[in-house]
């Protein structure tokens, strides 16, 4: 038999790292949340953050929670796979735990703001960038004010910083509109998108 | 509004070219007519050829029964997207047929030997090619040997061209393994694939 017959029969399983990004407001937390709630073979990245646990949060569950100066520390040791100040307070992924998880042959699930999602794509370019977006600025401009957590000047700013964002589209793989009462579809088409990738000819080899 | 941010609201919508191709044995047939069964806003391609009809045979439906001097015109005049001569009548596939199914915005499907396969990709790069692999040697052997169509020495050519079709998966950009009893699977696999195509940033336009 050739070799590559035999490869064919014996493919290797390469885990994916998988960005879910989009604009603020456009519902990546909800896409993710139900993604946890229907696939348990993923991993889905846990971030480490400098800011103090709020009453209801565990650590390791759903934040790892570290000081200033152990962030500080992860940062000049080059271990952590993207990261940014929010607020005053630091965030950011850390690269051993996603490279425990691809090696335990887990496809990793991440969440990220367009900018991180440009930063993980330069650090792994295997890496498969999926976008959401809004079904049209309207919904995205009332997705954000429903959330009545925002003035009408700043959700003019994130109407603003959401038109930019969705000008880097060029560097994401993927866009999956997620329609109003259709967090499904989003979701499907989500899991589709990590289904197909998995049947590709030429498979990405996510090193970090 | 910025220009692509308009785009990103108003993607066009590209339908595609998909070809369903493996060895012969796997399954290619089975998976399309179930495909063809759980979606019927695909246009699956039916297939000219010079050879007189069964008597179950209905044109325009099973294929489009023409005569060897109206094919070899069609060969003269360019108007075929593939063609074979199989057992010394011809089959193939006309351009115009798939043309106007994409000018209505239909996926196209169609089901083709690897050979075939290879040269629509010449002809159309934009196309998806799909190669349906059974899960081992052992499993398309036996489904081959199941068909009671063929001598023993037939059945081992088929697999010496199994092995060789094989070892032409570069051409191809997707893998699905039909295994025994999995051809549900398949399909979904199938469908999924063309699902997350459809949202990929960098679309396939196919022009023919």
């Amino acid at each position: 038999m050739g070799e590559n017959a035999t490869d064919l029969y014996h493919r290797p399983h390469y885990p994916l790292l998988i960005v879910i990004s989009g604009p603020s407001g456009v519902g990546k937390d909800s896409v993710v949340t139900q993604m946890r709630q229907r696939q348990s073979s993923f991993h889905f990245v846990i971030t480490a953050t400098s800011r103090p646990p709020r009453p209801d949060e565990v650590h390791g569950t759903d934040y790892f929670f570290v000081s200033e100066t152990e962030f500080q520390e992860m940062i000049r040791q080059d271990e952590l796979l993207e990261h940014a100040m929010v607020y005053g307070q630091y965030k950011g992924i850390p690269k051993q735990q996603v490279r425990d998880a691809l090696n335990s042959g887990k496809d990793v699930i991440m969440r990220l703001d367009v900018q991180g999602a440009a930063t993980v794509k330069r650090l792994a370019p295997e890496a498969i960038l999926i976008f959401l977006a809004a079904a049209s600025e309207e919904e995205l401009y009332a997705r954000l004010q429903r959330r009545q957590t925002e003035s009408e000047e700043q959700l003019r700013y994130r109407m603003r910083v959401a038109r930019e964002e969705m000008r880097r589209i060029g560097e994401f793989d993927y866009v999956v509109i997620n329609r109003e009462c259709g967090l499904d579809e989003t979701v499907e088409q989500v899991l589709h998108i990590i289904d197909a990738e998995h049947c590709r000819v030429q498979q990405r080899h996510v090193t970090l």
